[in-house]
């Protein structure tokens, strides 16, 4: 099969609705780490590994050998929510590494397999158990494309495909949204004022670090005083660690250290480790009150996903190393940054972690470094209300070197830029 | 591991939601085709299938091995919406082997994985392109679980999940649901009154059986004829065939021969072939009018489902034989379940096709029947308002002796309440 | 002053949103009882009654002169809600002269001052009483022109003015509204199915006799029916009689006899006696909850109207005489209208007492009717979901020979009609 | 009758809703200008005028007389939207006296007679014209109780009487509601940003003073800047001027001179003249699409408001000395409360015009000083969040000394208040 084929299948019989295709428009054949191959031999690192889907690369060996072993032993594969060992091996991971260590007490529920399943649980429990309707959700949140978790969604676009007026949640700025306005105590006054016409929150609905909406950090003290203020006026925090957790930022959640101790939790995109579609909510035990199948849903029940996220698991975060390596590749990823910011005149580092890039200021700019990246082997992203910040989302496994060499890739095509305005200016 | 520790982490861990392995408490570690095996070496009989969504029974052999060879490969497994192989191989024989020979012609949408997105997908679409807000849905309809498909969906239990009023949705009796009342008329009637109050709808959304709503079908001169209504007040057809179709009750979908061309059509379930998390909606082509990325989620691109479903388009349906085993099969089920539905006065046969149950009167009556079946190997559940329908979801792959087999475990069970009432009444 | 100036300044100045004067573009000076009398000193008969809010006539001669006194005397005009004399003669003469004889047990509140304001009091308060959020109301219904309000009502007219979606109400056909179709056996099949997909409702909200809709009149069955089955699902009844109840057809309220006991009852229209703006709602004490102020306004204190309700109140129901000139009046009314839809075939006649009509088959005919009659000099308007139906809503007031010569002018009018369509026929 | 006998009346027949009776609990028999006098004859000041309703005080004379003259007449009352003599003067002195001067071009709307119904068909043509959904009201708005209106309403116990949650509505904080925070550039910045979540308004919804919310008056530069940044973004600015309007802050309406062109502009209260129950709407001519009865309603007919309206457009704007007047009277007004808030350390100076008050830190404090007052014979009344603003809006035409002494009887209050809290502390 040529490339050539393949683009016109997409054209003839792919909705309009695809995206990534169309700034990547190349057929993709092999995935290994963070390198992806196409149908023409041709390698590319990977700096968007699955929108944070992939932290731990493509087809990570360990977990690859468990699934083929899963598949040859005619283990369970669609289990809907019955009793399967691959779930119970999960969970017992899941709460032996994960929860024990964190001194955390959740209970996990397995929503549909995608993220905007997992938000969507979250705001109905938290609409159920406060019998309150109103969502606090923030400018520049990202958190589905489900009527529910779209109405939270701050993009305009994304909310226009809706074809109706979403409802059910109130807007706040995120912390640094507004210059000179200090978002908290704007929250606090509106919640503290019973004429404000805000009505009490169910909930916030808030991401740690926002992926889609600009790599815009929320510091430990802004969600601290969120939680603090949800505590005062009854409402629950819902954490979306749906791209920023599963170790994108460092440790397992990207929250861990701030003394938040949030009541519900959606995880997706890296859960599964492989970029299977899994995804799950934690529930503060005391707010477990679904009733059986209130919430339900067919494909809860992917054992391949159970498999791979127990490797995933045992393999990553058995210990701290992981999360020093992630952090070590943080601290060259910021320096880096750093320098390629100072090329661009007014442009500024964006996020933590190994979830950060750079405002070049214009969504044109970034489209047209990332386009050049393309051309030299490198696929990087942008993100932002205006799509102007290129967006660094390396697997977390990638070799030092690939990683050096990635970030060479964008440094010069920065660096062209820099000189084609340069000479557009004479 | 023993089925001990299993069921305590189940207990300790998961959320309260779950609800089929309240049935069926046992660990289920191999499955195989109709045949699943728990953690003891005990063998059932699955007459559930996933709900529906194991058409082809569990680990087909050759998706199987097409799935661990594409893993061999390291094929790529998480895709985004870029082009691949495996995708531009699905395209293709979904274009050759199901639309071209029914004369069909769709865009198709990769929606989120499961499907309560495509469901969700297929009302923003159909608001979007007719700017208006209602969507008619059906007394007993189902359709999913986040805030846009819950609203369409009619079990009460599950509307009371999401905490809040569900809006957007007006309700009109199915086919058949109220005794005595032409539905098809009632409808005509309502939006042919311009002070019905119910304003001109963007689109129905109707299952053509109604899975979980009791197996009810509809028939085909009631679907023409809303379809007729639909085209007269400029509203759309959405099709759900998540449950119904890929198969299920005959032919490829459920709504073949009945002279329909919906506008919108659902899929998931089945549409992996294995069970794996995948979702589609089929998009009249001048409907597409989505915007790149208007509608995005990151697990569009699971790409071990495009192995198997194209595995499975090119095994079962490069010809009619398979559609012609199921129709044998059906005729033979129709046939026990009426010698069944017989020993239960007042029971009445539902469904078409290879999803077909008894009405046997009670909710209390029919849990009976398959917790008796389950003590005898077989795995079978009930559907319907009052859970008073005990459905038969084999797979349609399921050998002709073990589907013999698991029906005379029913009957038995059946014939057991009979003599247990029996014995209460004297 | 010319009625061309008057003229001018309207197309000048006055909103389109106008209407009644487009069918009769000629100034009005004067009015006494069923007499309008215009600028060039021409007399018309009034079969509109200002839709049913003058049902004892123009300027009540006993009204006048109280008003004049409480004017001369410099009464308080404007109370918000404070205590006044009229205030309290008011309240005591409708405890005295409407409550006690029938022995109801209400509260009354002072709503704002038009009938949207109480219908919108008493969907607020069966929202907040019943904590649900569903009123079911009814085709062909009409309830007011706010959000609240005006989501209940049917015609698709005035929706549309709302230019948004209007939620919270889950339309059922009234008595009689589909052939063929037992209303009530289909509202009750709705609500005794959990999966029906509608919810628990707060209330039912009815007209006893839609004035609006095309005079469609319930039976005590239905509306005794409904009532159980409110009770039944722990729902409210709000019986809308603002345009039926005081005195329109018979009795002081519509249902009078059937054994109804509404939970909530929106008065306004005729309340005043004269026309002014005064809308009531009568709670069911138990259910009186409110806050004070939770619901304000600033027209609740009209006092104006308290004098001359007051007066309406003493002068025409201190015993039962006037309800038996209506009834008589009523059954001379019948008599007339079946003469004259026997003159068209295919007409119906429509209503209940003081409010009858014919439905004379097309919103054509019937404009050219009342058109007709306007030249001969008889006010009289339509209504219907097709403006269908030509309606007398005379002042119960009316003498009887000019009841009897307004009937002439209809029925010359009708004639007129049948005449003409022969010849455009021949 | 005893005022005994009234108050028992309330109690056991009047909903528990009513509320300004419970803070001046006597009977009120008269009222002329400034001054209401109860049934034992004692006389009290009125700072409240009907929450502005009365802005030329009670029964002024010249409305009186010509209200007697046209109810001796038999003018018409009740006149639906028809044509009537006193409806076409009261248009031509509107637009004489008030439109022309001011060189406004609008159409005038007869809503419903009540404030409420005036801003409900506001924000449906808002929503009708521009095809959106979104009102953005602010802060401590009131605006209603229907509920379209109550959406855009702050006060949390108003909204709490709905029952049900209220959507469209987005909120912003008015000028000044949060310290350090510059609204508009917030209100700006939300918009521009088209991650922010906030939909495109149809438009925005403020009061130039917000009576109920405490007083606040926005600057010209505010509602300029608001206008500015509504055209940018195609949205509309509805000037709800029901409270501030009709002469209350000195000119007719309360934004003249600042540069301001609303689009619509509900008005009701003082409209009238008298008190009596009437409202409008000014529409931009090219925004009138309302088809022929879209929004209609009972008592937008009210005759002889249009009367009275009238008479007091000819008596108190026909020349600038009613406006010079106001403006002498707000500056003694200013004076007086600067005087007396100096004596409330923290206390602070609101609003403008003759809607002026003072803030004294907490709601309990400005109730007693109210029932100080009225013990002393005046009557006046607390705005504010926490109802903490003791709130002048004294009758625009009452006596300069009457004015004096109302204010005497204030000071004396406050001063008491100090004193007994001065005691308290010792």
């Amino acid at each position: 099969m040529t490339i050539g084929t393949n683009t016109d299948i997409y054209t003839r019989r792919e909705s309009q609705a695809r995206s990534y295709c169309r700034a990547f428009p190349v057929t993709f054949s092999k995935a290994q780490n963070a390198t992806l191959t196409d149908s023409d031999g041709r390698s590319y690192t990977d700096f968007l590994a699955g929108c944070s889907s992939l932290n731990y690369g493509h087809n990570d060996p360990d977990m690859k050998e468990a699934l083929i072993a899963h598949l040859a032993a005619d283990g369970v594969t669609h289990g809907l929510d019955m009793h399967t060992n691959a779930k119970a091996e999960f969970l017992e991971a899941f709460e032996r590494i994960i929860l024990k260590p964190r001194d955390m007490d959740y209970k996990f529920m397995f929503t549909g397999p995608t993220g905007t399943n997992a938000v969507e649980a979250a705001m109905k429990l938290a609409r159920k158990t406060t019998g309150r309707d109103t969502i606090i959700a923030f400018t520049n949140g990202f958190h589905g494309m489900t009527m529910g978790a779209l109405a939270a969604t701050g993009n305009a676009g994304k909310r226009a495909g809706a074809g109706t007026t979403l409802g059910g949640v109130v807007r706040m700025p995120y912390e640094g949204a507004m210059d000179g306005v200090d978002s908290l105590a704007m929250i606090r006054a509106m919640l503290d004022n019973p004429s404000s016409g805000i009505d009490a929150p169910a909930a916030f609905l808030i991401e740690p670090v926002q992926g889609e909406g600009g790599l815009n950090a929320a510091s430990g003290a802004f969600l601290k005083g969120l939680q603090d203020l949800a505590r005062k006026h009854g409402a629950l925090i819902i954490m979306d660690d749906i791209q920023a957790g599963i170790g994108r930022t460092g440790p397992f959640f990207s929250f861990e250290g701030m003394g938040i101790k949030p009541d519900l939790i959606p995880l997706a995109k890296s859960l599964s480790g492989m970029g299977l579609p899994f995804a799950g909510l934690l529930i503060r035990p005391d707010l477990d009150i679904w009733k059986p199948a209130e919430h339900n849903g067919t494909f809860r029940g992917n054992n391949h996903a159970f498999v791979t996220a127990r490797v995933a698991l045992e393999k990553f975060w058995s210990d701290d190393s992981f999360q020093r390596q992630t952090e070590a590749k943080a601290a060259y990823l910021t320096e880096r940054l750093q320098g390629i910011a100072a090329m661009v005149p007014g442009s500024k580092l964006k996020g933590r972690g190994m979830m950060q890039g750079i405002d070049v200021g214009s969504g044109d700019m970034a489209a047209e470094v990332c386009a050049t990246c393309f051309e030299h082997g490198l696929i990087i992203e942008t993100s932002g209300a205006h799509d102007e910040v290129v967006k660094v989302l390396a697997p977390l496994t990638i070799p030092q070197e690939q990683l050096a060499s990635g970030l060479d890739i964008l440094e010069a095509a920065v660096k062209a830029q820099g000189a084609s305005h340069q000479i557009a200016a004479e």
